[in-house]
């Protein structure tokens, strides 16, 4: 009997998602094998790295649903190709298997998900009798496998992705009982945070799997004056995004080859930081400055031993005098290769204030005013970024 | 065996609410009884008013949660009254009851809610492993009642409100079988219309009760030229609202006292046509004009034979050119009252091309820019609103 965490990759950003992904699930102790779907998007660089992170790496063909009308009426029309996504019942060398998405986050260890059958989901939340499939445990079989296809051809997806097609096609999981529907915490999305945020405060302790939902991924956030800019607009927690980050900076960003920084699929955040570091010093040694334009700045910086984990919505940093009741650090004490942490500032005790102040600095920088740079101390001065990424950050592009 | 529908109205507001709540499951032809429970807040008058149209009116005491601490994470302080809903178990006259909030709409009849236990409800798309509480299925019992009481004394609420509580103490709601957890056409978000518009073009037909969450309730939509005009910034289903409008106008607007419209209660859409009336004889026989400034126009007009009914988002208005897919007429056939039907111009097809409208028009009025008034024909110029809303809209408030 084997058993499988499965993802999927259609190009290097994702591959990125799924590269971290896997880290996560290694910090987090799984004992079962993680195995990855690539398609010819994927460049042969890649696939070399994820050959030596994933227990196994398998191309398979894209499927694209091609419907582009249903695409359009969630505004998504890159969903097509998650069609893909049904390749995941050919792997009949694993018994049962989980399936993330590459935009999804283990936290903690999630090993129990396979003591649930198929089809087990959680609800999705813009339609909560729907599931959403970024996180399900399923049975790899080629009969399911040919009977999707069927579907697919035959009915098609109503929201023209995965999610629809396989919701038709288990569409018997709304009635049968709580054991197919899996908790929201194995497949909580990022937006959960601010839309409910006293359920977060209250539950957001045992959530185990994150779900970056909508179309800004870790990934494209970026770096700027004093570190990691977490983007306003983003409906992500900041600390699910920087737990991202330092699994990125820990355990990847060392070994990716230098032609990955330079592709077309090179994540911005990063592509962003070897801009930045090419006209500042501050990934080095120099202290950092801010302009003030963003309520939240993370710092990558020496991991000390007295931050909490596992991580707890509840608990706050010790060395941020504002962080809310709902930002944690997120820092595996057990990792062998830790060394750094991710430091949290908050400039806006809420929402409101950061909107208002958001609005305001966005009128600012309209007008051509600038605030003036406000010294940020004492993480960013002694940030120590792996070896082969600060040769990256500050080597020449031409 | 005695059933009924029960609601809560704290004020006259949420009265007017109620009283639109009542009057749809009264055209959903529901065989139950309609009871609304009143707090001292709501006027003498607006009493008397319901006394007609409900079956009983009960009055109870205000039970304040006071967690303000747990009301700010939500941002809606108002909540803590709604501990006042506890009271409903108390109602030991009836074996059954369906709980609907104030600012639910029932589309269709749904008596068939009278056949589930306690504690029956609908996911919340905040964390759908909560229960939404502003639809459940419960049986009075003065036990459960003090129960309750005893848990928001000990524990709280996590949100600080009625859901909060109810689901710390239905706690096991998640893990029990399919036949509790009411799908969600029961009680569908306003907001779901657009998260997952795919979702609701499949599943929109069957909705049957549909719950306006958030701050901006029917009522606080305004008439402007033209009509009644539907706020951009709502998360509402224009058709939605539209209907609740319609039913206000046809079986509540001449039914209720003069005292209402001018007290501090009046819903400021009801209070924005008494001004826009004054000023204007769009609400009488000349021509209406507008200013362009909004996508979409509601006209009450006389009901015609052809619309459409029940509702279904894949229908179309047949005198309206750009009504999208997902929007309709609701038009009671049956209803022994009619006599207006609601008339929807959309004139922008996408919701970007109105964010783009909305934002264009916003900055035009802040810079003292105004379109030229464009003649909207034929369904203005016909309207004919109940001889005493018109009396109303056209009187002097000196």
């Amino acid at each position: 009997m084997t058993e499988a965490w499965v993802t999927l990759a259609t190009n290097d950003a994702y591959a990125l998602g799924a590269l971290v992904l896997a880290q996560s699930l290694r910090r987090a102790e799984t004992t079962r094998k993680i195995h990855c779907l690539v398609t010819p998007g994927v460049s042969g660089g890649m696939r070399e790295h994820m050959n030596s992170v994933f227990d196994a790496v398998t191309q398979v063909d894209i499927l694209n649903s091609g419907d582009q009308e249903n695409l359009q009426l969630i505004g998504r029309p890159d969903l097509g190709v998650t069609f893909t996504k049904l390749h995941c019942w050919r792997l009949t060398q694993y018994t049962r298997c989980v399936f993330l998405d590459a935009d999804t986050l283990v936290l903690r260890n999630s090993d129990e998900l396979f003591q649930r059958e198929e089809l087990s989901a959680a609800p999705d939340i813009g339609w909560p009798d729907i599931f959403n499939t970024g996180v399900f445990v399923f049975r790899p079989s080629l009969d399911t496998y040919r009977a999707l296809l069927s579907v697919a051809i035959s009915e098609g997806s109503f929201d023209g992705g995965d999610q629809g097609l396989l919701n038709t096609y288990f569409s018997d999981w709304r009635e049968k009982d709580a054991s197919f529907r899996l908790p929201f915490i194995f497949n909580m999305s990022s937006g959960a945070v601010y839309t409910y945020a006293a359920a977060y405060k209250k539950f957001g302790a045992d959530v185990k799997i994150v779900h970056f939902l909508g179309s800004v991924k870790p990934w494209h956030h970026s770096f700027g004056p004093g570190g990691l800019r977490f983007d306003s607009g983003s409906t992500h927690q900041i600390t699910h995004v920087s737990y991202w980050w330092r699994i990125f900076a820990e355990d990847l960003a060392s070994k990716l080859k230098p032609e990955f920084y330079d592709s077309q699929w090179c994540p911005s955040g990063v592509r962003d930081a070897a801009h930045f570091a090419k006209n500042t010093d501050c990934f080095g040694q120099r202290p950092c400055t801010s302009t003030g334009d963003s309520k939240h700045r993370l710092f990558v910086s020496p991991a000390a031993d007295d931050v909490a984990c596992p991580p707890s919505p509840s608990s706050t940093s010790s060395n941020s005098e504002t962080v809310t009741a709902s930002e944690t650090d997120y820092d595996s004490a057990s990792h062998p290769n830790r060394g750094f942490r991710v430091q949290i500032e908050s400039s806006a005790e809420t929402d409101d204030q950061f909107d208002a102040a958001a609005a305001s600095s966005s009128e600012s920088a309209a007008a051509g005013v600038h605030s003036s740079p406000t010294p940020l101390a004492p993480f960013c001065p002694s940030v120590e970024l792996p070896v082969h990424l600060r040769r990256l950050l500050h080597r020449d592009d031409s």
